[in-house]
């Protein structure tokens, strides 16, 4: 069966949303952070970076959430409800851009802000750079959004995970109140039923 | 004719490298960072995010560095030289994973480093989450290089692209001193004609 190792609180319980969107059959190994909030060394015996989310799927390892998406797409959604059109590669690509984006474009500077927050004086380089870029990208997000109720328009899909994350990540830094359309999002996405199975199979 | 958005010096040289490997017909609109080292605002006119590489065909408009390199492998290269395998899910996730690993995992870390370059002393919170995460990302690739001539084995392909980038910049941040395997590689893909193309055709 698919495993997921699995490390609180993070990144990787976006993975098991998607696990449960796409009502795969897998199981956990779970991994506690230690007190400096990083990753026990026990995760590096799953993939050498020690990092979450990993899937072992059948002796095969993989890491990094989109392609892991991407690899579970072509797993367990034989009907194509989640992932890319495949008619068009237009249309493809637009689709692989934003999910790329959460995990490029975006990911950086919500990094910088939540390193910012660990740091009392702010120091000026990062918290500059973080100021004008954590606005760029939720602004971009908030534009998205407009008129869209998921990222890829009326159907939710996979780069809605990563999109999410960002999401989440902006209200947890008190960076999300500017933007209504992706506090309206969050909240769409936190209350489906996929959602809710991966906070109780996780302790949330 | 596609068009790409070219901002010296940074990313997108990368994105050129990739067309002149594919043979690729293209123009380009060049734009010169300010004194900042930032993107000059007329790059807001291509995309949203003003930053660069931005592609433009026929009014179609992709931004996002490997959603760019998916494209562009559609649409110019149809004998699959420089794509995923196509017939092993397993082993097109690990291709998709590579492709990604340089724009998420990797940069983040690289990028910390970059702006801690740019300030002194250094903030302790960044400077400690860089030493660590710089020296375990280049060391995972460094670990991937050996006894592989590029990324996925004997053939150029391209995840390349992306971990040249990577290796560029622990060159010029001075942190490529340790590891031999990287070096070589960033050696052996500058050499590559494409590479000197793309340098010729942008000034380098």
């Amino acid at each position: 069966m698919l495993k997921l190792h699995h490390l609180r609180v993070g990144r990787s319980v976006f993975t098991i949303w998607l696990l449960e969107e796409l009502g795969a059959a897998y199981e956990m190994d779970f991994y506690d952070r230690n007190e400096a909030g990083r990753a026990p060394p026990e995760l590096k015996k799953a993939h050498p970076l020690g990092k979450s989310p990993v899937i072992e799927d059948d002796g095969f390892v993989l890491a990094e959430s989109g392609a892991i998406a991407l690899y579970l797409l072509d797993k367990f959604d034989s009907e194509n409800k989640l992932g890319p059109p495949t008619d068009d590669i237009k249309a493809k690509a637009e689709w692989m851009q934003w999910l790329m984006y959460s995990e490029a474009s975006a990911f950086a500077p919500m990094l910088i802000k939540l390193l910012l927050s660990r740091t009392d004086p702010k120091p000026p380089v990062f918290d500059g750079f973080a100021a004008g870029e954590v606005a760029l990208q939720l602004g971009y997000l908030e534009d998205r959004l407009e008129g869209r109720e998921f990222v890829m328009g009326d159907r939710f899909s996979v780069p809605d995970i990563g999109a999410t994350y960002i999401a989440q990540m902006a209200q947890r830094l008190g960076e999300i109140e500017p933007y209504p359309n992706l506090q309206a999002y969050l909240a769409r996405n936190m209350a489906r039923p996929a959602w809710q199975r991966a906070m109780e199979k996780t302790g949330g």
